[in-house]
């Protein structure tokens, strides 16, 4: 028969940590922080790494925070602008539309709101909390200064990963425009990566609440929306910072000496004002990529069945933790050591007997066998309460006993129910 | 502070249920089955639950079995075309083409061979087996008998999830025709439903295989799939069984009147053949349909954030199942049992008091505390090692200790080390 190996038990070790990983950074908190407490909102915890005072974007210098809602437990993303003063109420407002949409390619908004405990006047915007996220300017074009590549910037993104991005920018503009917003903010530094090649935009949002007083038309912005993506995409295809990115000729002539055709073109047709009273429009950009979509759409379906595989394999933790957590219950519980009746007979003795079968193997030299696949399958069968049935040794080995699974199954289930009917918890097991 | 709920520690029922369910399906054996065992595979289990025998789609009644393969222990799925015979060696090849494509809306295909265990010549293919998996034609056509609804057909299918198949669909036949090769099966018993409304071709290769004579061109087989494609599209907007859909103007008037023109328009599309000697192509079909294949994108990696968030919380389940295991293997052991230095002195002795603090609490009256969120909190900072004491008091009551969870978690480590010592096992742990 087929025995699966240890790897086949738990997830792989990659996947692993770094779901560890982003774990560990949601969990993270700062024990004597100097950032304040919100109305609704404790713990924060910067996620600005560079400390970086950069009013470029948004007109105010922005910092992130991740803080966990006094409300809920759960966590979110704050991105707070500093020294913004709201003089229209309406303004803010404007964030009750973006609650509406749901889109994988856009981060959640949530709410917006000032605060002063900061000690200034800032405005705060609630967002979804997407541990070690980053943005696309720190995983692509910022230089990498950790392995001695100080000044060389990162190597050229595969076109299949340009065409996934581009699939899913234009997935987040379409449900935008399709309710009549605009992005408004699609850049390098304010798109962000969860999972492998897969993003999100960050920032929007922002600048309907902070630019509401010059009201500018939204067939006007998002016709800017266009421009902005093909910039964004030009600076990815070209390693350019958006600060950098001056002539878009040259920049479009070098990133065609790298990619296709097909590329160039559909960078080109975003980045072209059409002649009024045309317009461009975001169903019309989709079909011409209808391709370039459909791949993104296998990939994803692909990474939704790998998760599903992982899923399955950590199911069968899930309920072996379960029954070790009941057996662990019934086993050697003191209150009944005297009583012989309780452990060292019938339905608890053979559930002893069991767990040194499972943990407690030796080998003929009298040296433990640690052997985590025995465990696993020892308690799978358990758990399963399969007709097989497997000989328990009392300790002074003058007795055995020939029990099949569903047999211990059944005394388990009677035991931890005694157990329970003293006890007023219990439930969820 | 914020203490997650029992439900939260491991999956949400439903899920779960269904991950169960599949893993239920594919442990499954038949103990005094009468299929055979093949060269390769073993311990055949068969997936027909109709016992239909049924040649309208091969040309030869086929049957579905379940199967593990000898070499590697994975299941597979094998389709067996009952008294097949074959005349033609390069007919098998065909299918080397196939093991090409890797596409998330096609189920793989393997292998394929002649086979004479079934007492008959029978030509198998091997491909993925999905548990649980049905066919598009048993969820949405036929007459669902359960439920004393024995006549009556089920409800009609919402647009959304037409759209949905159609995007799919479109996925698979996009990677096929890419490489020069025709579905030749796109029919609603040869799609099977894997996920919440996802689907995969079932049967594509097969008839490479058995019409290799006939020698059709791939163009004329090419385009017969679009038509297959509407055709099954309208089976499923009208409930009708293909057999009984022989009016295709009716039936697209019946659509028209439920769903939108687009839909119709689409179906239409498909169906009409070209005038030769232009021919349809399925890019030409992905531009027109573009923007609900940007839906159905949508849809795929919301499924996907789902399935990582579930992952995410059960990541622990996989840690304490591990601890849990190193723990049942120190505490208790009876080779050490008179051994006081082992199993009643420094590390072992406080492991074994923290094993009846976790597992063992009682009340105040002596009743016993059943509380899964104490015992995976308790498990959890162990795991974490953090720097939180705990108070474990010797069974007689009579001596406290003052420990950390970062001590405890270093004599665990040096517990089990020991114990890995004299085994030759106990890697992965
Ligand atoms: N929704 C989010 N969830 C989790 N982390 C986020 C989220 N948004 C941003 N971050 C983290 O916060 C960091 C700072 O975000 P920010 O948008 O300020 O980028 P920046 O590089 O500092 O740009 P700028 O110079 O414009 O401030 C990002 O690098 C990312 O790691
Ligand atoms: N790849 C697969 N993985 C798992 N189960 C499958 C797979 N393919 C088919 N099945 C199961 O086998 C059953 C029979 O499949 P089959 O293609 O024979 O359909 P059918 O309804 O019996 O049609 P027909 O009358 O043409 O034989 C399906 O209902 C499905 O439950
Ligand atoms: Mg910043
Ligand atoms: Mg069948």
């Amino acid at each position: 028969p087929y025995h699966r190996m240890t790897h086949d038990f738990f997830l792989p070790e990659k996947l692993r940590e770094e779901l560890q990983r982003k774990a560990e950074a949601s969990l993270q908190i700062i024990p004597n922080s100097q950032l304040p407490q919100l109305d609704n909102y404790h713990s924060l915890v910067a996620l600005d790494t560079t400390h970086r005072k950069n009013a470029n974007i948004f007109g105010y210098p922005s910092w992130v925070y991740k803080a966990t809602s006094s409300k809920t437990g759960n966590l979110y993303c704050l991105r707070r602008l500093e020294g913004f003063r709201l003089t229209n109420e309406h303004a803010i407002r404007s964030v009750k539309e973006w609650r509406k949409i749901d889109n994988a390619n856009l981060v959640t908004i949530h709410d917006a709101f000032t605060a002063r405990a900061f000690g200034d006047s800032s405005l705060i915007f609630v967002q979804d909390y997407h541990p070690l996220a980053k943005t696309l300017a720190d995983v692509h074009l910022t230089p990498n200064s950790s392995h001695g590549t100080r000044f060389l910037p990162k190597g050229p993104i595969s076109e299949g990963v340009l065409w996934a991005y581009i699939s899913q920018i234009a997935n987040a503009v379409k449900a935008i425009h399709a309710i009549n917003l605009a992005a408004r903010c699609i850049d390098v530094s304010k798109i962000i990566l969860t999972d492998k090649n897969r993003i999100r935009l960050n920032a929007c949002s922002v600048l309907d609440v902070v630019q509401f007083d010059l009201r500018r038309p939204i067939q006007e912005l998002q016709q800017e929306d266009f421009m902005q993506f093909g910039r964004t995409m030009l600076c990815l295809a070209t390693s350019t910072l958006p600060v950098h990115l001056t002539n878009l000729n040259a920049s479009v002539e070098q990133m065609g000496r790298a990619y296709s055709a097909e590329l160039r073109d559909t960078i080109v047709w975003l980045l072209t004002p059409q002649q009024a009273p045309t317009q461009k429009t975001i169903d019309e950009f989709v079909r011409c990529i209808a391709g370039h979509i459909v791949t993104t759409l296998d990939e994803s379906q692909h990474r939704a069945d790998e998760l599903n595989t992982e899923l399955f394999r950590e199911l069968e933790n899930g309920r072996i933790a379960r029954l070790m957590l009941k057996l662990g219950a019934i086993n050697e519980r003191q209150e009944f050591e005297g009583d012989r009746s309780w452990s060292e007979n019938g339905e608890r003795y053979m559930l002893k007997l069991f767990r040194d079968y499972v943990f407690h193997q030796v080998d003929s030299n009298g040296n433990p066998v640690l052997d985590i696949g025995h465990m696993m399958r020892c308690l799978s069968r358990l758990d399963a309460g399969t007709d097989e049935r497997i000989c328990l040794t009392s300790r002074d080995e003058q007795t055995s006993f020939l029990i099949s699974y569903k047999e211990l199954k059944k005394q388990l289930g009677n035991a931890f129910g005694e157990l329970q009917k003293g006890s007023k918890q219990g439930r969820g097991f």
